[in-house]
């Protein structure tokens, strides 16, 4: 690259999370960077995109000092919109974070923060979705910082396949370093909260507890649970290669019966 | 089974969509069948569940002369419901659609119909997801409801592997049988169509072309132009293994220089 090259911040947070502010940070000291993210909330959107209503934009540069974009979609929605009109040329790296919530195991498939990463690598863009394992407001995004740059530098620099897209968890704490994991077997196991209106009208709540009995030394949630940040490489493939040669078999030897 | 089986039918298009109907007519002749759908159309929401917000419930069974509710929620908001508060027993197979367009290739990804669906597969339990590749509402579902009822009961009796999950996508018009694929490498080549309000501001519609440079034969989008239906089989385990060794490999070499 002659240039510096072009990092495209995203987030599902929002424009006004501290979690988008301090990975933009980060991002201008490996390069030129322009910031879409959504003008509100949107965590749990998962890889939800608008089509049925329209998509509007707020600029926001002139008061940032750089080129910063609010928009009224979802995290997949920016990036299609930075990619098709807002940033000057193709980016060499999307980032999307740093969340503020885990998003690691199969949180990776419900989470906004993670789509925004995967549009991006779609679109044949390493790409990157960091989240902190701590939902408040006021999480301490510090101890991750230096490993979000390594990161970054890494994918810019010594990425072993272009367009790969990974998924970085940092625990809450210290950060010891990071590990190459696979996505821990978990799952939500849900309950819903009802309760009553002030109408008598019933509602619901989803609540649930996260549960992950596999014990893996390989998965994100135990790398998590020693410290490490947790770095998953994610496909956008999801055809399941070892149930579909189970359904050839199966429907080989039904053939050979007929 | 001792009764017959207990079938959960969900969809993205909502509780008033044909295809639904159609799915539904299908289900009740292989099993006792509750419906939980969204309220409202909820296409490309992907894996979106509501985490701000409350959700309502609305009982049509009285009308409807069967279980069946209708949800203020996602399509995985309604698979979190029923099995929490709706259904009377785990179900024995969770079904979604039919779909009013296409989810084959990377559609899967947006598509609120196959995250239903993929949401059953989370929770342990055998899950289809049916599209049509024809958007009409007036769709003519016809010919693709034998083959509905055909990988339905596959999927009761015959499942290779219990909790897999199905992305059955139907060609429009005659349908000469199915074949197990895998998911093509494809992308939308996304425009943003930009336009002005009646009082100047700017805003967009998503819009774009499918492309699939993939031309293997043992794709979805292959069998759909030859008039099959497609059923691939899809995971949850988003970890992409190849690039995981390559990761490894790399974080290796790096520590025998140190």
């Amino acid at each position: 690259m002659n240039r510096r090259p072009l990092i495209l911040v995203c987030n599902d947070d929002g424009v006004h999370a501290p979690g988008l502010q301090y990975l933009t940070e980060v991002a201008h000291r490996l390069g030129e960077v322009v910031v879409v993210a959504p003008d509100s909330p949107q965590s749990g959107m998962g890889h939800a995109v608008t089509i049925n209503d329209t998509l509007r934009v707020a600029d926001m540069s002139r008061q940032k000092g750089y080129p910063m974009y609010s928009c009224s979609g979802t995290p997949v929605d920016c990036v299609k919109l930075a990619m098709n009109k807002l940033l000057p040329r193709r980016p060499d790296l999307v980032v999307s974070g740093i969340n503020h919530g885990s998003n690691s195991s199969v949180n990776v498939i419900y989470s906004g923060t993670m789509s925004a990463a995967i549009e991006g690598a779609i679109a044949g863009i390493t790409s990157l979705g960091f989240s902190l394992c701590d939902h408040s407001y006021d999480a301490d995004f510090g101890p991750s910082l230096p490993w979000v740059e390594k990161l970054m530098a890494l994918a810019l620099y010594e990425a072993p396949v272009k367009g790969m897209c990974l998924n970085v968890n940092f625990p809450k704490g210290p950060v010891k370093g990071y590990r190459f994991v696979r996505q821990a077997r978990a799952y939500w196991a849900e309950e819903m909260d009802e309760r009553t209106d002030p109408r008598g009208g019933k509602y619901f709540w989803l609540t649930g507890v996260f549960e992950v009995p596999d014990t893996g030394r390989d998965t994100d949630e135990y790398v998590l649970s020693q410290g490490y940040a947790s770095v998953v490489p994610v496909t956008f493939d999801l055809t399941d290669y070892a149930v579909l040669e189970k359904l050839r078999q199966m429907a080989h030897a039904a053939a050979e019966k007929e």
